[in-house]
């Protein structure tokens, strides 16, 4: 923390606010100014709210500078998580030089539906198969997911194609359910600062997909990621999904220099959802290359076999084939990056 | 809904969408423009995702045109719902010509804290107490509040000064013990779209105070609260506390626009935060004033009997004697819009 | 400027920045902490770009302390600047603690229309005149203005009722005629950063009304100010109209809080314009309670006789009588904050 | 243009609505919904403002449905435009399957800095070069640009190694002189809607670069670009920079969806300028991947032969070396779009 004093604040001023730091516990560091004094602190272990000396007279400013996450810092671990998601056909490595795409339709309708899906997956070559048995809707009024039953489905797609099951936990309730049939438990993007199913998460025993939140900062994202860490699960990796600002012309604002920006600062690998970060079907492709092109270490893209009777997303769906094109195309850009797609 | 269709768009693909629609069981309506047609949608409920019409080919856009809430609607009911909130000394009324006032600090520390802060505030006249013993914080290395212990501070502060209580819950664990311990139940900004938790207090038997979320649209606003309507809670009432917008200089953006917005939807109360809206403690004063000015009805406000000592938010906290201050002016502004505070 | 170094930064890295910093004739003062160390400069006037130090190895983040405005500045003036503009009917001040009301058409469309507003706005009591003669538009094909034409109207308008005359210049061409014939130079939100032009009004010998650019943060806001006032216009007074965010019931979202926050920083008055900070005709008077009660200098407000009728803007327009009624409780809102209006 | 009605209008309320869009020369269509009735207007031409029906009793909201740009829409022109930029060494083609690398220094500082960078771009095989002889800059302290001395400095870069020149103009003044010395005319983002420098440009015998605003929506992008083609000048190319959000890891948020979405709507050629996207170094090189990935036609990068020493932008600025990975990296990725660069 460094605190900023006004460029007339007294002698008797500075020495208030240096004594008030000491009182706490912390060491004062005067930096004096040709314009103004600044006074570095040192010592808080983070647990103490330093803002506050910003109403004490004299002081203009307090300006924090360490960073208060630690187990998802790569301060903490120097080089890259790379988690292993079992499958019935074996691990799928994500992180590091390796891209993991995961695919499937928004929502678990039927087992018809998935299992069409699923078929059709299964011959692009994509070994991750995500679903919502749990659907956050805007409107109380729209489909809310089959619960367990979708759970169910999606256990059988598993058994039937041999991918690893990602699907989304909305509460305690539903996380141990999604514990128990699924290979990888998501977090949304609505539920990123819920810190209660935060903490659940970090105590299940398997890996975990968290969204960004709609208006998360870089620092809220990989504290929310802390959470699930400080609670023991180091199984975490991260998705962007696009963010909310003024522009209105896509549902969300894909952000992608977030990819190297947490690249930079942890070692959890970070996928993007080009389907939520644009909601329009053909921006999907497009984005997807760019993600990957990026660093992404994976991609999560929603693909219904008919869109246009989607209970759920269908905006943002694209069709089994049209997965199988950007299939060929991001593992062409990975080659650039000498990654392995998969 | 409406469809606009590209302007060489061609008769058969005009026919095409309209067929679709038909097919969905509603009715077309295509209106031939100089440069383009549009077709208007009749007939939906609200459970169709028609955006999937989007991808047809001709087709340039759908605009949505119904809005989806309809329970916290002014076409649901026209007069303003106005709250009573049961407290020892009486019924405090919110909504219409009433104002309510809400005091406290942001987190129970100890039961001392809270009964100075309590024995302060009961001589400025405020009737409704806030604190908070389950706190959702961005770090898990900080305060997280003292959850029911906390709780019974909060009833033994209503036994003694008989104010009536308002504190967050924040997953359906401590929904329950909120429920039995508090007045009004609150829900955090970073929970308005935990669905989950929205429908729990909706089965509640206390009245409910939702905070909007930090990136929320108007419509998402009340989506949240229709949530809670729609399981049967009508004692629902809003608040607005700041948006997360690229300006810097203040903790969020307080949005006091949405106030007549929401009144000219709704009939839901709607208060203002000016604490966590600005996140600055010399705002407050000034933002309180703005909020009964632009017609809200009511209060919340974070008071500390010693902020720098406060183990959360002591930076936007204020000193009960500048509460009173605030209540002094507060009231001639109101007394502007004929309106009763408490 | 403030260098935060890696936890991991050896001994020769953070040599190496201080020299550097050396090396540019400043003050490097290294701050040792238990994580990590920070390196604080002095002596900086402004004109390096310290930024680049983030580049060097070993080092984490530069985070700028000092702000880069001066005259504008509370540190260069303490107390309030109060504007006198000169009208025909003696000066109006702005400032301090007094109020100015302007009023006005958004465009200049005709003789009649301006002389049939004036007229009724003589009625209220108001002594500044706004219209536009030079519109930026969206469109090219939209309404531009009647340019030299309605600034003559805008004299003949101030001759009729002994309004002073607030006008928008939008080049160094019309900048030259506005200087001319009205009383106040208006810069608008989309030239809050033309540096040429604030330069050429910045030369300018009338007072200069300056409008907060759509996404501009507070320090870009007094950026602006200060590039007019170091060429020697020290008139100025500055606007609040509301900034760009995601919420989409208001044309803008009107940011108050920059009143109370220039007004710590700044000995310049700010004004606040309801009726662009929210494009919609019925929140324009609960807006201007609400800017009065935060503390706003004063109001730029569009009044048009017959809004359906006019050539822009008549979305956000008021009529006279409710101009009026405005005028009635802004003056009592400013009775609370012993401010006196106009 | 689309009215909607409120549920509980009456029948005389929408007559009175129709009547007023009859008497303005259009053509009213009601629609009869299940829940409220919606009335669809043809027959504008753009000039008529009927936001202000919104005020009219009964209605709830007016929906533009049109979009306004005519000249810059698919609908005007369906092939993509390819502009040809002449240089010395042959035309550069931008547009279509053709993208275009344009690099060099923020500012032009000096003749020697100019030709060391010119000579290590020349030999990365780059044909645009590109350099601020007239610099907009937040504060009025910071270095202003060379102005004319700098136009003559490029001009001698072009002689020496062949390049075509890019260069911002900020007035009407400096574009003549641009006009006079460089090959493409720039506009900046700060400028984006300053009007009357686009009719000044759009006069000119040159190509346009203009930038987009820093929180403009794509209609206000395409609608700037409109004033351009409006008065003539049909060689417009358009670039993303980045928009302003609350995120704030990177100077801007870098909106690549805006690509395809710009592509979709205009068959003008669209750029992406990744130093200012992000303004941090180090992601100069992943977003420049990722923007020939998404689709765009070409890149503006900002390079400088000792960053460090930069007079501005140094923080975003790469090294020559740099940019010939960017280079290499970037023609892999345009091979998978089957995209010639340069």
């Amino acid at each position: 923390m460094l605190i900023v004093m006004q460029s007339h604040a007294t002698e008797e001023q500075i020495r208030a606010v240096c004594a008030r730091i000491e009182s706490l516990g912390l060491k004062a560091h005067p930096i004096p100014g040709s314009l103004r004094t600044a006074i570095g602190i040192t010592g808080n272990q983070g647990s103490l709210d330093l803002g506050v000396l910003e109403s004490m007279s004299g002081v203009v400013e307090c300006i924090p500078v360490s960073k208060p996450y630690k187990l998802v810092s790569r301060d903490a671990k120097e080089e890259d998580t790379v988690l292993r998601i079992p499958t019935p056909s074996g691990d799928v490595l994500v992180g590091g030089k390796h891209i993991a795409l995961v695919a499937g339709p928004c929502a678990v309708e039927t087992e018809d539906q998935c299992m069409t899906v699923g078929a059709q997956l299964k011959a692009t070559g994509v070994r991750l198969f995500r679903g919502g048995a749990y659907k956050p809707r805007t409107s109380p009024y729209s489909f809310q997911g089959l619960g367990e039953e979708g759970l169910k489905i999606l256990a059988k797609v598993r058994d039937a194609y041999g991918f690893g099951i990602i699907t989304e936990a909305i509460d305690n309730e539903s996380l141990a359910l999604v514990e128990d049939y699924a290979d990888v438990i998501q977090i949304g993007a609505r539920n990123m600062q819920n810190f209660s199913l935060l903490k659940r998460a970090g105590r299940a025993k398997k890996p975990v997909l968290l969204k960004r939140g709609m208006s998360a900062t870089l620092d809220e994202f990989l504290m929310a990621a802390e959470y699930i860490l400080s609670e023991g699960n180091y199984n975490v990796m991260l998705c962007e999904r696009g963010v909310r600002t003024f522009s209105d012309f896509s549902r969300n604002t894909l952000d992608l220099a977030v990819v190297p920006a947490v690249q930079k600062r942890s070692h959890l690998p970070i996928l993007v959802d080009p389907s939520h970060g644009t909601g329009k079907r053909n921006k999907v492709l497009p984005l997807s290359r760019a993600a990957v092109a990026v660093g992404a270490n994976g991609l999560l893209v929603e693909v219904h076999h008919d869109p246009e009777k989607a209970l759920s997303d269908g905006m943002q769906s694209i069709l089994p084939e049209e997965f199988a094109e950007l299939t060929v195309e991001v593992k062409q850009v990975a080659n650039v990056l000498h990654r392995i797609v998969n």
